[in-house]
C-alpha cells in the first residue's frame, strides 16, 4: 500500500489516456477534480491486488457511456462514490477497496475519486488493461465470473440497481438503456469482487503500469526527445502509421461513440492511408483498404508533438497523428477472450492477426 | 375479507376489461391462468382496504408495457409474484398485502396470481380506477407519494430496481427503457404503499366494482338483454357513438401502443364520423372533427352483440361498436389530478370538459 503523490495522478492521467486505446473517455474532468482534491489534503492509497484477503470486497467502478457526452457534462467527483454508496446499500455491507473495471482514459481515475470520498484504497488492477465498450469485455467476463449486480446513479437523483442478469449480454442490454435515458453518461459500479476473484482474474497492477507510462513520457517532454519512442519503449509497442487527420465521422447513439476517421499519410507512409473506425474505442486500422491491426491490440493515436493520446471524442481534422498498436493483456487472446472481444464481437467478419505475432 | 369465487373471477375479467378504457391489456390470459390455478384449487382473498392496518405493507403490481405484446407473449403466473419477492428482497420485509396499481383489463387479474403464488390477499382497490399508460398517472402520484422503489422482472432472468427517482417523470422514463428492452413487457411491483397510504389515496373497491359491472354484462347476456344498458346502468355511463369501425393504425413504440381507430356512424350516427387516439388507452373522442370526450373520462368501446370491451389490441376493422364514457374518479377531476391525466398530459391543446358537467 502506498500514498499516491500529486504527481503521480497527473502521471496517471496521461498514461490512462493512452492505455484508453481512443476510449474511456478523457482524462482531464477527472484530473481536474483530483487536483482539488489533492490541494484540499486528500490522498488516495493505491493497494497491490496480492494485499487482498480472499474474502474481501472490491468495489468495482466506471463512468458509463458515450465519450462525447462526458466532454460535455462536468462530473462531481461525489458521483461515482454514490454508485458504490448505493451497491453497499443493496448488498448491506461495505467494501475493503474500490478498482477500475478499465484503466483506459477518465475510467482509470474513477476509481481514485471513489477511494477519497470512501476512505478506503484503490486496488492496482482493473478488468481490461485498457478500455472497452460494452460490459461483457472484461477479463471477469471471460472468465464466466457473474455479471450482476451493477448500480447506475444519475446526478439528478435517479438510482437503479439490475440485481440479477440472465447474461452478460443482458446486463449490457439492460444497463446501457439506463445509461442512454440518463443521457448517454451513468455512474456506475458493477458487479462486486472478491479479493480472490480479483488476484485470479483480474489485470494487476495497471494503474502502476499507467503511471510508470505516464511518467515515461512526461520525462521526454522535459528532456525534449520523442515522446511516441518513450511510449513504445515503455510498453513494448509497435509504431503502425503516421499522418494527418483529414475526416472524421462522428455519431452519439445507443449510448455509444461510434464513426470512423481518416489518416492521410506522411512521411514514409505519404503514399497511403489509413481509416480507422471506432465504438467509444479504436477498433480496427485498416491501410489502404487492408485491416492491418485490430482489438484486442491496444490501437492508440498520439499526437506528434505532445505525446498526448487522442480519443474518439477529442480528434479532430488536421491533427497531425501516429497511430501504434501496444500489446493486450493474455487473456483477451485466448479463444473465451477472442469470443468476448475480437474483431467478430464488434461485427467484423475476419479473424484476429496481432500486429505482434508477425 | 372474502374468498373469491370461479364466477367471480370470469365477472372481474369481464368488468376489467371494460374499466380498462382500452388499456391493460386483455385480461384473457389472466384468466386462463387463474382458471388453472383455481382447477388446482389455489383461491384468492380480498380484503377491504379498512381492513388494514396503517403500518400494512401493500405490493401494487402491474405489467407494464405494450398490450400488443402482451397479447402475443404469453406470461406465467408466477412471473408478477417474482416482481413482487424482488421488492421483498431490496425492502428486507414481507407484504400483508397485494394490489392492483390499475383496475383496468389484464392489471385487474394480476393481484390475484400474485396473491396465490405468495399466500397473502388482495386489496380491494387500485391507483386509477380504470387503467392509463404511464407511471405518474396514478392518485398516489397525484398525491404526491413517493415514486420508487420499483422492481421490474424479465422472465429470462433479468431483474432491475429503480431505487430512487428524481420525480415521477423520472421513474416513468427509467422503468419504461427498462420495459422497452425487455421486449415491451415486464412485471413490475411498483412503489409500496403503508396501509394508511392505500386508505387515505387509493381508489377503494374498484375490484368488487369491476365484479359487479361483469356480472351486470354477464347476467344481461343470460337473459338476451342488452349488455350495453347494463354497464350504462352498473355504471351512471353515457352512450356517446355508434358504429362499425372502418380504420385501425396501430403502432407500438416505446414501450406503448400507440394509433387511432375511425367508427363510421351506423343508426342516429349514420351521418357522423368518430375518431379514437390511443397510448394504450382511448384518451381522445373526435365527432366529426369534434373533441366531444377525453381522459380522465373513461371512453369505452364496447362490442354491440357481446357487450365485451375491445381494447386498442383487438380493435378491427369492421367490428360494430358503441362508444361510452364512464365516470372517472374524483381525484383526476381536480386542478393536480388534471395536471397528471388531463388531454394536456398526453399533448392536446385543449382543457378537459367532462361528458358528465354536461
Amino acid at each position: 500500500m502506498r500514498q499516491l503523490t500529486a504527481d503521480d495522478i497527473e502521471a496517471l492521467a496521461v498514461g490512462a489516456w493512452i492505455l484508453g486505446s481512443g476510449g474511456g473517455g478523457s482524462p482531464y474532468h477527472g484530473l481536474l477534480n483530483l487536483r482539488r482534491l489533492y490541494r484540499d489534503g486528500a490522498r488516495a492509497s493505491l493497494m497491490a491486488p496480492e494485499e487482498l484477503a480472499d474474502g474481501d470486497d472490491v468495489a468495482v467502478v466506471s463512468m458509463m457511456g458515450a465519450p462525447l457526452v462526458m466532454q460535455e457534462r462536468l462530473v462531481d467527483s461525489r458521483q461515482i462514490a454514490r454508485a458504490v454508496e448505493a451497491m453497499q446499500d443493496h448488498l448491506g455491507r461495505k467494501f475493503r477497496a474500490v478498482m477500475a473495471i478499465e484503466i483506459g482514459g477518465g475510467n482509470g481515475m474513477q476509481p481514485l475519486m471513489a477511494a477519497v470520498h470512501l476512505g478506503i484504497p484503490v486496488v492496482d488492477a482493473d478488468a481490461m488493461g485498457r478500455a472497452y465498450p460494452e460490459a461483457q469485455m472484461t477479463s471477469f467476463a471471460v472468465a464466466g465470473l457473474t455479471p450482476a449486480p451493477l448500480t447506475s446513479v444519475d446526478p439528478r437523483g435517479t438510482e437503479a440497481i439490475i440485481s440479477r442478469a440472465a447474461s452478460w449480454k443482458w446486463m449490457e442490454r439492460a444497463s446501457r438503456k439506463l445509461c442512454t435515458e440518463f443521457g448517454s453518461i451513468a455512474a456506475t459500479c458493477k458487479a462486486p469482487r472478491t479479493g480472490a476473484d480479483v488476484k485470479r482474474w483480474g489485470i494487476p497492477h495497471t494503474t502502476s503500469q499507467a503511471i510508470r507510462l505516464g511518467e515515461a513520457v512526461r520525462a521526454a517532454r522535459r528532456r525534449h526527445e520523442d515522446p511516441i519512442d518513450a511510449i513504445l519503449h515503455a510498453e513494448r509497442g509497435k509504431r503502425l502509421f503516421s499522418g494527418k487527420i483529414s475526416a472524421v465521422e462522428r455519431r452519439t447513439t445507443e449510448g455509444f461513440l461510434r464513426g470512423r476517421t481518416t489518416v492521410q499519410g506522411l512521411g514514409d507512409d505519404r503514399n497511403s492511408q489509413a481509416e480507422i473506425e471506432f465504438q467509444n474505442e479504436w477498433l480496427v486500422l485498416w491501410r489502404d483498404g487492408v485491416p492491418i491491426a485490430s482489438t484486442p491490440d491496444l490501437i492508440c493515436l498520439i499526437d506528434n508533438d505532445s505525446g498526448e493520446a487522442i480519443g474518439s471524442e477529442t480528434i479532430r481534422y488536421g491533427q497531425r497523428v501516429t497511430v501504434i498498436a501496444l500489446p493486450s493483456p493474455a487473456i483477451f487472446l485466448t479463444p473465451a477472450g477472442l469470443d468476448h472481444v475480437g474483431p467478430r464481437a464488434f461485427g467484423y467478419d475476419f479473424d484476429f492477426r496481432s500486429v505482434f505475432s508477425a
